[in-house]
Formats: C-alpha cells, sequence, structure tokens
C-alpha cells in the first residue's frame, strides 16, 4: 500500500469513527480518557524504552538539544500526560450544548447546538506529550483525530497510541477515533491536508516555515498560529510602577514563548520620565533594546550599556526574537501606537498599560489581535490561564478560533429549528 | 496599470479602509446606510439607464432568460434595494459585543469582544441587488468590502457603487470601505481569493463549479455553499397529516431554491400507510420520484402516475436536483436514516419527522448538517426566517459560520484582558 492509498485508508477509518464520536456519551468519553491516562501509568516502562529509541536514534543523527529535550519523556513526563488526560476528562463537555433559541413569527423555535467539528488533522513536532494532549481534546470535543508528529518521535508516538487505542476500546468507542499515522513519508502530509471529504480542519503546529507551507498546500481549512510579535504599548497615562513590572515579565519571565513582548511602544509624553527605568530594568536582564533614534537617546542619556543598544532597522517592527531583544520605539500617542500595531503585528497578544478608560476602550476595540489587554503581562495569552483547561494550540487567523484554542475551538454551531408542522408561506 | 497592480491598490485600500470602520461609531455607520438609500431613490433614472445597458449587450450576446431576470433592475426592485439597505441599518450592529467576561484566579478578567472581520471578498452572479446587499452587510459588521460581481451587470454595479461611494463619503466615512472590482478581467479573481495581506475571507456566491474552483485555489479562508442536497426523513412516530403538508411545502413551494428537499426518506414501518398519500400528492403537482426497489413498488401500486416513476441509480442519492424531480427511499429506521443522510448529504439542511423525543434529540444531535429541522418544513433554513435580518449567504462549511450567515458570520470575537497590573506568576 503506499502513501496515498494508506492515508486514505486513514482519513476514511476517521471519518467513520467521527460519526460514532458525534454521538458518544459525555460518560463514555470520560471513560476513554480514564483508561488511557490508566494505560500509560500502566506501560511507564514501555514507553520509557521507546522514547529511549527514538532519543538515541536522534542522537546518532546529531540533532540539537532543544529538539532532545522536547522528544525526551523523563518519567515525570509520563505521569504529566496521564494527569493531563484525567484534568481533560474534568473539563465540562462542550457537544451538545443547545444556546439562544427564540420563537420565530413563523411558529417554529431556532437556536444553536454546538457539535464536534469531526476529523481534526493535526501536524507537529517530535513532541510525544502532544501526542496524548492533542488525543485528549480531540476527543472529549467528539472528533476523530488524525495525529502526525515529528518522524524523531516515531516510536514513542506509537507507544502512545497503542494506549489510546486500548482505552478507546475498554470504554466502547471506535479505537480508530485516534489515529497516529505511522509512516514517516513526508508525502502524508501533503495528502492529509488535501483530503476534503475526510479530514474537517488542520492545526498544524510548529516552525514558521511549515506551517506557511501547510496553509499554502491545504484544501481543508488551517487553525494556525504564524507568529507571535507581541507589543506592549505604554500610554501617557500609565501608571510606572506597573509599567515597569509588567514589561519585566512580559519580556523576560520567558524569551521563547509566543506571548513573549517582542515590541515596546511608549507615548512621548512619558517617555523621558519611564524609558530610563525600564532600559535599566532590562539590561540588568541583559535585554538588548533595538531603538528608534528617539529612544534610543534617551537610553544613552540614562547611561544604559552602551553594547545592549542597537538603532532599530525598519525590519526590528515585524520581528519576533524569541531571545533577548526587544524593539522600543517612542510614539506621539494612542493613534499612532494603534496604526503602529495594526501594521508590524502579528495578530496575536497586544497590551496597553494606562489608567485614562477611553485609551483603554479604544485599544480594545481598534487594535486587531487575537487577544488584547489593558494592563497586564502578554504572558497570560494562554489556554489554561484563559480558563479553558487545556489547549490545542493558539490562532493568529481571524476564522473560527481566534487566540487560544480549547474544547469549544473543535466544536461549531450548527442551527437546530424545532417545528410543529410548520410550513414556509 | 495591469489587473494585478489593480487588484493590488484595490486591497491595499480596503485594508486601510477596514481599519477605520472597525471604528467607527453605529450612528456614522447606520448614517452611511440610509444615505445610500437616499442616493439609490435619487438616481433611480440613472440606475435603470446604466441597467437597461447591461441588459441590451445581454441580450445581444443572446444570454438565457433566467441570467437577464437575475440582472434586471424592474423599478420595483431599485426600490428594494433602498428599502434593503434600510433594514439593515435597523438591525442591531454585532461590533463591540462584549460578553462572557469571567475573573480568573491570578486576578485578571477575561472575556470576548465581537470585533469586524476586516476585509470581505465577495464574487457573486451577475445580480445587482446584490451590489447594495452585501455591501450594507459588510458595512454594517464593520468591514471593508471588495465586491466582484458577474461582468454582465458591470454598468448597473457601477452605478450602484457610484452611489455607495458618496453615501459613505457623505457619513464621514471611508468612500474606499466598498470597492466594486471595475474590471471584467478573469484574471482580478484570481488575485482576490490569493492576498491574504489584504482579504480576510472570501464569500464566493454562484454555480458549483465556480465555487469549487475558488475553493481550490484560494489562499484566504472561504465561506462557501456547495450545494443544498436536503432530506427529509419521515419516523414511524410521524403525524401524517403533517408529513404530506410538509413535503408538499419543501419539495413544490419552490424547485429551484438550495433549501428544497431533494430526497425523502420513510421509515418501513410507515411507508405502506403514507407513501400512496405522499405519492399521490407529489405526482398531482407533476414530480418525478427517483424511488428505491421498494418505495417503487409501494407507488406503483398505489396507482401513481408510471411516467413519473424511475428506479433511483446510486447517483441520484446525491443529486440536487433544483426541479421537480425528488428522490425516494424506505428505509428501517432511524440509524439508516442518519447513515444514508451523513453519507449522501450535502451539509445543508435536512428535517426529521417524528413524534418520538428521543429519535428528535438523536436526529438533531447525530445528523452532521448546518441546520437539523423537526417537524418542519427544510424551507425554513434562511436568515429571514431565523431572525437574522438578511443574509450574505448560507454556508456549507463547519468552520467559523455554519448555515444562514448574517451579521454576526461577518464578526469574529477576540479576547479581552482587563487586568490591574497583574503579571504571570
Amino acid at each position: 500500500m503506499d502513501t496515498r492509498q494508506y492515508m486514505q485508508q486513514v482519513g476514511r477509518q476517521a471519518r467513520e469513527a467521527s460519526r460514532h464520536m458525534a454521538g458518544a456519551s459525555t460518560a463514555a468519553k470520560n471513560d476513554a480518557l480514564s483508561r488511557i491516562a490508566h494505560e500509560i501509568r500502566n506501560r511507564r516502562e514501555a514507553l520509557l524504552e521507546a522514547n529511549t529509541r527514538d532519543l538515541d536514534l536522534a542522537r546518532a543523527e546529531g540533532l540539537d538539544s532543544a529538539l532532545l529535550d522536547r522528544l525526551s519523556l523523563a518519567a515525570g513526563s509520563v505521569e504529566a500526560m496521564a494527569a493531563g488526560l484525567e484534568q481533560i476528562a474534568a473539563l465540562p463537555d462542550p457537544v451538545g450544548e443547545i444556546s439562544g433559541v427564540k420563537r420565530r413569527p413563523s411558529g417554529i423555535q431556532v437556536g444553536h447546538m454546538r457539535v464536534p467539528l469531526g476529523v481534526v488533522g493535526i501536524i507537529y513536532e517530535a513532541r510525544p506529550n502532544v501526542t496524548a494532549d492533542a488525543a485528549a481534546l480531540c476527543l472529549k470535543a467528539g472528533n476523530a483525530a488524525i495525529l502526525r508528529g515529528g518522524k524523531e518521535a516515531l516510536h514513542s508516538n506509537q507507544a502512545i497510541a497503542t494506549c489510546v487505542r486500548d482505552g478507546l476500546a475498554a470504554a466502547g468507542l471506535p479505537a480508530t477515533a485516534v489515529q497516529v499515522v505511522d509512516t514517516t513519508d513526508r508525502a502524508a502530509v501533503g495528502e492529509l491536508i488535501t483530503m476534503p471529504e475526510f479530514v474537517d480542519v488542520i492545526v498544524p503546529r510548529g516552525g514558521k516555515g511549515l506551517i506557511e507551507r501547510i496553509s499554502r498546500e491545504a484544501r481543508v481549512p488551517v487553525i494556525k498560529h504564524l507568529e507571535g510579535n507581541c507589543h506592549i504599548y505604554v500610554d501617557d497615562h500609565a501608571d510606572r510602577r506597573q509599567a515597569v513590572a509588567i514589561v519585566e515579565n512580559a519580556k523576560t519571565q520567558r524569551y521563547g514563548t509566543c506571548n513573549t513582548a517582542e515590541s515596546l511602544l511608549v507615548a512621548r509624553g512619558i517617555a523621558a520620565g519611564l524609558l530610563p527605568e525600564i532600559g535599566s530594568m532590562l539590561a540588568g536582564k541583559g535585554v538588548e533594546m533595538r531603538a528608534c533614534p528617539e529612544s534610543l537617546m534617551l537610553l544613552r542619556d540614562a547611561g544604559i550599556d552602551a553594547s545592549l543598544l542597537v538603532p532599530a532597522s525598519e525590519a526590528d517592527w515585524a520581528e519576533e526574537y524569541l531571545a533577548p531583544i526587544i524593539s522600543v520605539k517612542v510614539v506621539t500617542g494612542l493613534d499612532e501606537a494603534i496604526a503602529h500595531i495594526n501594521r508590524y503585528g502579528s495578530g496575536h497578544t497586544e497590551a496597553i498599560l494606562t489608567d485614562k478608560h477611553s485609551h483603554a476602550m479604544r485599544f480594545l476595540r481598534e487594535v486587531d489581535s487575537a487577544s488584547v489587554i489593558v494592563n497586564a503581562s502578554t504572558r497570560f495569552a494562554d489556554g489554561f490561564e484563559y480558563g479553558l483547561g487545556a489547549e490545542i494550540g493558539i490562532s493568529t487567523d481571524k476564522i473560527h478560533a481566534r487566540g487560544p484554542v480549547g474544547l469549544e475551538g473543535l466544536t461549531s454551531c450548527k442551527w437546530i429549528v424545532l417545528g410543529n408542522g410548520e410550513i414556509r408561506r
């Protein structure tokens, strides 16, 4: 069987399983999740063995330590996977929720029912814990899932897949409700993203290049996250102490996350008083500042370590550094800040720091981004922090789901009509 | 300027206008809609003149009467366009609505704000009234719109575009918030659907071939309606009088609409008693029945005009006839009905006729379709009947908007976070 035939078969099985899953009871889905968690704990040794095989091969191929780190299932992370499954079991079931039912003049009652999307395809890096997480979220939302993880994690993913299959079957649900693609042939991805008859949505995770390619070539809707060039705008009316603490948290708590601030805009009226303080805090953490001429002057005058001050180029305004670097710009005020963010931002997360209500409200409304924050750190843009319980990813798209995507983002709403023999006049 | 450069300019202007529209007040948007309605009434003669030019050219090219009919702006339809604009002005503004705000343990408050999508591209047939409708819906939802109508309506559309531009400008909104593409070069469509930097969503309307091509080639999300193979399932527990009346309405009220029933499934337990009655009602209206062997026998035995009875082929189950033809199948009961619909349906609208509560509930949940109806006609699947006020189209997709798409479908929800200096721990 070639890759095309194999993926068609996987797709057909997923579509069929999705029909069963759409009608599955909450109890059955939760039972499956508990049983999968149980299987994972039970087969801890087998999982670690499979993971060691992957790690050995990855080391032999000279892969870098960041990748090895993500690939590794140290004993603690096996338990974390199992606990994650139980947490998802504890979340409310979004499926079947009926809302907004209204009686119409014709006599019919019209409303919405939340239902699974159907079949979700997830393409991700060599991170075996994503296999368990993604399977659990799709399952709880009543979907069938096709999972394609990075090839370096093949043995780990297959060991996890066995637990998932067995848990599903023990709960009386179709074992094909979660399928882990077991070929490393790259053509499998090309097939997965071009089977609209079998797949309802693709969630790609990974590097920007991969996601751009998938978006370009997919013939199925894609929920994606391209990049996080997150801004903090410090307004004239900001609380200075809060501003320093929030910029510190947003930029320096973790450098590699997508909700880390990459760009700082400061209103001219507060810049002279505040930038030196923010600058020395950043310098104290070794953060390089790519600054506009005005902020560069203010920072230099404040005696900030010159080796950390670099004149910003046009490209800096659009950059997601994922590193101890931040771009800094003095703006005239709110209008320029909003225009700058809407021009250079990536639509991920932006924050305004202000105590002026009308500025906060305009920023909330006019900034075109998935998360818009007043007086708090950009680092809050996260499924757990927002109360979703877990997230399958963060979307920077505008259609369907924006920002952190949890169970609800893996469902859609259909219309329901309750009649009593009505016909249209 | 070639078509590519022209469309890039249109796109850039739309993106820019969309920033203004996102912040526009409800009063300004409604004012623009009233002024456009006023301009349309004022320039009735000029509109009819432009329309006559289009009609003359279309007749000279020998276009068929259905197309001429859709193209024609008889005096009454000019007034209907103006009145439609005023109706949209009277709808509540969806933009800025804040919902679901909850306080999180970290102290932040998290919720959603409804915001415009940004730039909406609409590709449609030679129906000038769609130009006014689509412009109005996009404008009210705070979007900028790029409209590409059928080339046969070019002069009519440009005359309407002038009214729209003048109305926008008079209300202090950017005249480029609604742009009507004024080239008939087909390459313009290819450009429009591949400019993700300028266009957020495409809504194609028209024939299945066009929509399939657009879906295949688009690099922008598409909200689309492929076809309406709508089913009615008459359950064992149906009210017989209601069943006959609903099938009559759903099949014969209008043959050419997408929510017309194209397929009738009848539970075996009620078929012998009910099919003859439904059959003679349909035969009385000259509706051809493409029937499975069992229903064919029942219909023949009932003495239905043999010239209207045709054995169904496999292809009939998937067919959208848009004509006085219906496929008919006897099924064992609810399970087979649901499986048949999920296999052959187009995801548009399906109805169950039953008085058994558990069957109604299972049908609502398990049938994978944009509209699922209990005991009423499929013809209700419509934006006006559902209370949306107006619709930009009907979506058979699952992502973002399903079924009739009104103002809400032209918006999305972003996350808003209200803090008081919180940082992430």
